[in-house]
């Protein structure tokens, strides 16, 4: 297998591209190369098959989802409270606009991943950590509500970036920002004092 | 076009299985005749084109997600209750259970709508009137909590059924009943007084 990181991040870009474009069933290390502008055969240098193509498209979108490190650091600087889990939803949002390629390709995996037990395996492991990710870092970060609260918003925010990439007119009569507010507000309880003095 | 109602319907849940099993690109009228066991040609019969394929496909799915009008007003017969919301959403779940195909084949439809402009103003058209009418049934029952909750609600569920359908282990550390109960307490307000006196 070869191994220029570059290139390699090209053809999985690339791969990327062809699921959101195509849908799973197009996906072939042809169309990657194709789809890359690259020489025939150039994909299957890079990966050994189809499987393990998919293995580390799902790395690659982790990697484009996962948020800039300095940005968050600045995010994060506010107090922990239901308006910064409101900002940090909002941050989430902007993100999954900002790559639709990332997210249809992940779709496409979960449906392929109806019918490849071995790609679903792959793929709950792979969220779960993610999820179990998100409940820490939420957590840590003293934020309100407990586990349990965590799960209900990625839920809901699950529910909206379904809806915000395959049918976004569905909400058009809801505004984003009443739709995460509203949420962070009923799903979250009020913020937690950190002091033992009660802060209304 | 031919007028056979049965006919119709079995080639539209053919269609169905089809998507559900073989992906959107997997649908032609050709893998609908031979799904539904009859001779080559006779969906064409049918449905002038793909396009009206879908767009039947598409109230099928409606009829066959659609709870049953007896069972659904017994079900109604207990007081107004966020209890009875609860019990709303477990059935929705195990609808959803007990028709994945219908589920999986609408999934397949919002992919292919990213792609295709006038599908995804149909898929919108249908899922607006869809959520407007839970909406309408929520209120019109006395439910408690307003628009704005039931489609918080809406985007919980929806976020739990493409999890539940594509990723299932997702969720396996969160039991149900506590995920459902847990979002229709934090969603909804308590019960809605529904006589001039106070109740706690």
């Amino acid at each position: 297998m070869r191994q220029n990181p570059e290139r390699r991040t090209a053809l999985l870009d690339a791969a990327i591209e062809v699921l959101a474009g195509e849908g799973s069933r197009g996906l072939t290390l042809r169309a990657v190369d194709a789809e890359a502008g690259v020489p025939n055969g150039t994909a299957s240098n890079y990966f050994a098959n189809r499987a393990e193509l998919l293995r580390q498209v799902m790395e690659r979108t982790r990697e484009r989802m996962t948020p800039d490190a300095s940005a968050l650091g600045d995010t994060m600087k506010a107090e922990p409270s239901r308006e910064l889990v409101t900002t940090l939803m909002h941050q989430l949002v902007e993100r999954v606009r900002g790559d639709r390629s990332s997210h249809l390709a992940m779709l496409e995996l979960r449906l392929e991943a109806t019918r490849r037990p071995e790609l679903q395996a792959e793929l709950t492991r792979v969220f779960s950590t993610e999820l179990d990710e998100n409940i820490r870092f939420h957590l840590d970060a003293g934020l309100p509500g407990d586990r349990d609260a965590v799960v209900l918003l990625y839920l809901a925010m699950r529910g909206l970036i379904v809806d915000d990439l395959t049918v976004p007119g569905l909400l058009a009569p809801y505004p984003l920002d009443g739709l995460i507010g509203d949420m962070v507000t009923r799903i979250l309880p009020p913020e937690v004092p950190r002091t033992p003095e009660a802060r209304s």
